[in-house]
């Protein structure tokens, strides 16, 4: 339904057309230092009218928190954030009373519930996302002060227009070193240095263009967002429905618009033979200058059994063009008329540039809900007496990141026989 | 955690090495006829040692039903099953007790539990899923006989031996005409017949001998699995984070070794602009003779805004090759001495012919548990007195396939000024 | 957590000193009407400064819809609801900054959460209960259109000052036949008359004296709330651990203050044997002439086997003294100082008067719950092929209300060899 | 339905004429030791045919863990349980194909499920409960092993035979002194040693002679069972919907045959004012020497605000007298016939000795997964920077027992200005 997370539970209203759109968030830890401005500026980077390349819609998108903080820190209690609707204009999208729109969730919403809301599919509104971008915002800014972790969103391709990395993998099956250094150094500033969001300027110019084509012929384009997220805490993940990989393949596959994800080597992995796709063990040592048990390559994406290694987790997300263009299109009425429909009104050309805060949003509320998980599970584990010797090889409970506290790697597993 | 679904809903329990899988089903509809014999079909499809392109290993996988039937009919109390665990041969595992596979999950497991059971990442076992086909089975018994629906899986590719429609696809960015008329018509009898599961006899001769190459290499390889969804109730799926898609893409990428997923044009429609990839909406007739909107294209995959719109719903999933291979690998020990580690055993060469019914059931899982929602929907809302004339346009509820009963297109969505 | 409900799912936020409170009801059935002047009345029985036995504090309590319905209907999406915080005077609370208040929920607080909020107990506020009756009165309002369900919760003791009913009850064990007939007949206007909301005339004076009492010595007092559902949909109640009855108990002893839970005979009816205590069944006859099966004498309380009957579920509440109180109070502060508390502030004598609504709202959120899993399971069943003749002696689905729609006692459940 | 709880996740199965009844533990932490030998005592104590007061049907209940331990320890995964079904006996209920049993679930779960078990109300049968007290084993042993909690329930009452306490608080509304005391020191083997499971003798007898007396006039008989829970965690039990009170209630609502629930003074407190019935506060010295705050009095029941507090949790749960009697009751068939039921088989003329165990599983369910929520939240707020000074008067998080690790209130709540 409208909720996500189990502990850190993000429950989510509002429509285009309606007063107000927002979002409850359940379980926050309290004692996080968390204001609007925390918020704001993921909300700004989502909201139309940032560029050429977008809606001109120019929503403002001001964040309201309403509960759950007291002098600038969490309380525990549920936070409420609301964004108040403006700039509305319901008489744009006349013409689709009499058809719904193609591809769009105007007749499956009628098909759903019965009834049809002034914006056809209401929730399927990008305007829905608010509310997430703004919980991930909160789930960000904790993960970030507790364990260093980064989420970084980016276009990688616009149409045919494509980062060189995903034609290399096409080719040879697995992510190339030069895409995977990147993953570890590119930045948000890099990446809103450019209107597209593709954090390569060349590749960002061209795609540039050819979204100005799309919109200058009252069409729309889809492309791809990778995502990468960095100093993970180790052991996320719970077996066996609730692996890594899939709650990050619902998260990404809810929002509007989204049609395909992959994750590591992804489809191109599954060409490659078992003896050059295995990730081979390697002992690293981290930033503090403790030893750790990493991979050579990162094929699986950080995720091995549903489960975070500690190296980058990173994934792509195929997001369709448009289904709202402005374009005469030959379709049939809500009646059973063919006929023809032009939608007016105001729409994205293309999606993927204001999608990445949302990616990065989505990924942080699943990490966030697994890292709670697997903190009960730790907690509760750690409170038992000490196990005696037996194969299973007790270890001390381990969950860090490559850079941050020690992972006991000597004592934890020393095997019996080495 | 290890329960999937809300109304219907399954939990499993079972690793490798214990006594025993299973599941318990709570929630399924009263009245449903059931014995083993409805389930175990899918069991023996998925269990090893079928032909030389599996695991030799020759479980029996007979299922037991413990509770929740009796006279052959569910009593809508929770079915227990359970599998026994035969043919365990613990001792083939004993060379990792020093070294954590490469890209399997003993390491995380590890990292997880703090401890290390004899199967390794024990629940990330291929037998785990037995209790998902069980399930998925009754699901599947359930919506056949409810509303005809059909789940058929098969396999689309290993490693670089592809059906030509992927090849197609990629060029074009959309499915070609031939796909989408084949996954109207493919039978699982076709699928069987090959030992592959590849319904395409000249590709899954090639499939068979890229399987046999990897295996007397010591090797593995991956592939995809395609899958089609037919005779769908229209309205299922519910926005905005529980989207029709995002509970697919879940199910799917639970299941192990799996690393990506698309739905409809999937990555490929990203390249196609709006005009192009939109679905036309066309009237067409159903097998009773009622008229019903459809798309002429159906590029969407089934799903617009979230929600079933009763075209067929088909997706694609990668599986990666599988990580344990017999041959010699350069890793390190869990003491963080590097090595060599040869694992014995008998394990699959590529996972994909087994997976088929995996990703049946786990798409049957799905659909039941979304049509358990919109039916609560549904029955409260027609228990409410008729709406006044607004704009809301109000329909009477509408959740049948294209095949099956009136749809009532005329009546419940004439627009007003048409 | 701040949820309640699997289908007709309520999230609540806000505590005394934010700037709102207010609710999300996600799942609510399309084409429900729905302003807030459906939601008001209820919010404005529930509010402070209704006589001279409530808080003299006036908050206005405005309800605002938010999102979730247009032209007067629910669309089916979740509904936001806000009120905003008004005359909150934080600093009548100042004397807590040293003292925890004993039976308080400031010194649980601080130990959960590690930090202590402006109105120390957050959320163990009567003002969270705002969001609980707004989301209660949307489910009321369904249920009275669906099914003619009525909730009436009245105060049948204040201190020692009690309806005469319970201490029949507590010498006889069981319900006279006096109280019976009175939960059927008892109105929400005959209760409102009272400013005590016993609809005893004779009962509440003495009651009024009682709280008048309290206050005039700066003391508290607790009471008993009674509550009768009316028209209650025969089959809901989920085995085993959502029974109907624990899903009551769970929202009752949800609410602030409360600390006691019975159903039907309850405690008394402990002591009665059971060939006293049994409820024999009996055919009735329905408002319009149907027949059906319902019980002699209703000592169950309209539950059976944790699933409704359709006769009238009955139930009372415990609520203790309010630990806020103007005396002079011995204890110890945070630091482990002993010395005196007096608070300050102004607070209800008796909370008894205003819980009534609650009562109500809590009890409609576990009934539609329940009719909405019901309703998926009927909806489920329904689809089936009818079952062949075995001693299941299959019944077509009931679920109707004694006075409402037939409920097919004869062709359903006939007998083999009667 | 049939899950219980959120981190320690319990589904249960079985009725009493299936192969077997059991549950899955999903959410266990890894690393307890854990046997059969653990849970067969708890099993041993709830089966039938112990003494002349309970029914003669000597079920065997030996218990067999299918997964998730190894070498004796548990290992994180799903625990699935089974005990088989024997000395079934189907035809011993014949008569009452033709009736429903009155204040039997017979009639409902038609009403539910549309048709008829062999078993009548199926999972209302007291055999389900086996699941539930093999799962609460485990709690009980992981809690007992982390924080020394104990769980002991006994038979407070018999019809009218009642341990004075009862008629104590009946008079004075709260708990006296001895009673209180008592709670902090009656042993489950005092208790064992009474057939009845009252631990006081005298009133053990009398009980017995009730028992006795129903028994053989083919009649049942109520009574109530108290529970105490010993060294509790601080800071359990979830605002706002899911206090700690309210989860028991809803645990112990869900046993078959149960009524009434109070906690702490209960329905005798609501007589009681603010000044006498709240628990003052004061400094107290734990087994360890440390100094922690306490209440005075614990007329809370341990609980506040919905919060453990740290004293003891106790709760008085009513039990019905039985439904199924020998003797003839006069009542209606299925078909609407009135008649005369006498149903043979072998009942229980009286639960409440078999319900401890019952009692004390549920109560460690509801602890267990409260504690793994408080340790999420503890875990990851520990994880945050310090907060500045503020108001908020920032405590480190604070998780223990009054005799146990020390709670830090000298540095963690000194108030600024005392």
């Amino acid at each position: 339904m409208s909720t996500f997370g189990t502990h850190f539970r993000v429950t989510t209203f509002g429509e285009s057309h309606c007063k107000g759109v927002g979002c409850i968030i359940d379980g926050c830890p309290p004692g996080l230092a968390l204001t609007e401005d925390d918020i704001q500026p993921q909300l700004t980077r989502r909201r139309p009218g940032q560029s050429n390349l977008t809606t001109p819609r120019d929503e403002k998108d001001r964040v309201t928190i309403l509960s759950g903080t007291e002098f600038g820190h969490t309380l525990g209690t549920p936070i409420g954030l609301t964004v108040p609707n403006q700039d509305q204009r319901p008489h744009d999208y006349t013409e689709t009373d009499l058809f719904p729109r193609p591809s769009h969730a105007d007749w499956t919403y009628l098909l759903k519930y019965g009834l049809k809301a002034s914006s056809g599919g209401g929730r399927a509104s990008a305007r829905e996302t608010i509310g997430r971008v703004a919980a991930g915002a909160v789930a960000e800014k904790f993960l970030k002060e507790a364990y260093g972790t980064e989420f970084i969103a980016f276009v990688s391709s616009v149409g045919k227009v494509a980062m060189p990395f995903i034609e290399e993998q096409s080719e040879t099956g697995v992510p190339s070193d030069e895409f995977v250094e990147m993953l570890s150094t590119v930045t948000r500033e890099q990446i809103d240095a450019e209107p597209t969001r593709c954090p390569d300027k060349e590749i960002s110019k061209m795609m540039t263009q050819r979204i100005i084509d799309a919109k200058e012929a009252n069409d729309s384009i889809g492309g791809t967002v990778t995502c990468v997220i960095r100093n993970v805490p180790t052991g996320l993940g719970e077996p066996c429905f609730d692996k890594l990989e899939a709650k990050l393949a619902h998260a990404m596959l809810s929002i509007p618009a989204t049609k395909a994800f992959e994750i590591g080597s992804g489809f191109g992995g599954t060409q490659v033979p078992g003896h050059l796709h295995n990730d081979a063990w390697v002992q690293k040592t981290g930033r503090k200058g403790q030893k750790f048990l990493g991979t050579k390559t990162n094929f699986s994406g950080g995720i091995q059994g549903g489960i975070s290694n500690g190296e980058n987790i990173y994934f792509r997300i195929g997001f369709k063009s448009p289904a709202t263009i402005s374009q005469e299109q030959q379709t049939t009425s809500y009646g059973g008329v063919e006929g023809v429909l032009a939608t007016r009104g105001r729409h994205d050309p293309c999606v993927v540039p204001r999608a990445t805060p949302i990616v990065e949003a989505m990924a942080a509320l699943v990490i966030m809900d697994a890292v709670m998980i697997q903190l009960a599970r730790h907690g509760a584990a750690s409170l038992l007496p000490p196990m005696p010797e037996t194969p299973l090889r007790p270890a001390p409970f381990i969950m860090s990141v490559p850079g941050g506290q020690a992972i006991k790697v000597d004592e934890t597993s020393k095997p019996k026989t080495e």
